[in-house]
């Protein structure tokens, strides 16, 4: 018991330094970037607020559970912006393999078992096919446009993004998971693109 | 639909607020003050990751939405640090009465439904009884501890704290919610304090 806890604590200490991990997303005033700790924390609570924008077969509780992790892997390899390198960088193969490679380092801290549990969570996720994945990644996708729209433009004026480029490297991504949401997001960017 | 969706947004965004929010404890690596987002972000992961420490009886799904909504309060009220005013800050009426009056505000930002499941869970939480509450209020005092332990002092320093105060005003709430993690973490404890 007493080794298990040490590597529990390994892993939880080493988690740690998600907090030093900064996004190209601000907080919601604009007064500094995020990062990936806090990230973390405001997206398992929008899946808790908006469990009811999610489809059939969603377990909310996975959902919480896979962002909880989802960003872990940046403690190695950092946050890739999804609109730098033209909204393509975290399809690269050079990026899933680094992620994977931080992913071995991470999750193997753990417990063998807890391991296991967590990794395969993280996987679950990367891979968005499942409803629980597909929501989480409509929140992960949603939660950085609202930061843009309440912070006026945020990285959006960054790396100069259309609302075309939004709604096919973003738009499309929410709509895949939560629908609803996107439909009643993508009139707040309506707004804030053409006014 | 369109006006929930306004009021889940509404309190996504004012819970962004959180970040902002520092504590007394650092980060592991003592490098700055903690926020009270990124907190609540790593004491769920604690929750996921430390499970088999619960009593019978505990649902880590809601041990888990408890601790991410558990210092919402701290927007309006800031956070009490516990060794400060000799560790009885966190039991004074003032500092209830003015949580309770922040968790009307804040919670009552959301849907009425959603308003009313939040506010429960943070009572709860805070009321310590449940065996959800006692377990999530255990992992909330033994997080600063490893914090402490990992940056050689921390708040402990900060505050003069002995070995017999951080017991009796921390141990002894950790070991009631979760007593072999007490049995784990005291003895690292004994170790800082006495070499």
């Amino acid at each position: 018991m007493t080794d298990r806890l040490e590597r529990q604590f390994a892993f939880l200490n080493e988690a740690d330094r998600l907090k030093h991990v900064l996004r190209a997303t601000t907080l919601v005033d604009g007064s500094r970037p995020e990062n990936s700790g806090e990230h973390s924390w405001h997206l398992a609570l929008y899946a808790l607020v908006l469990a009811d924008q999610a489809g059939p077969g969603v377990d909310i509780n996975r959902v919480i559970r896979m962002l909880l992790i989802h960003d872990l892997v940046e403690i190695d390899v950092g946050d890739v912006p999804i609109h730098s390198q033209n909204g393509t960088a975290h399809a690269s193969v050079e990026t899933q393999a680094a992620e994977a490679k931080a992913a071995d380092r991470i999750f193997g801290l753990l417990p063998n078992d807890l391991a296991a549990d967590l990794r395969a969570l993280w996987e679950e996720f990367e891979a968005a096919e499942s409803p629980d994945a597909r929501f989480a990644k409509s929140l992960d996708r949603v939660q950085p446009v609202m930061a843009n729209l309440m912070s006026g433009g945020g990285t959006w004026a960054t790396y100069n993004v259309s609302f075309d480029q939004l709604e096919s490297r973003v738009g499309s991504k929410i709509a895949n998971g939560a629908p609803s949401l996107w439909d009643w997001v993508r009139e707040k960017c309506i707004a804030y693109f053409h006014f």
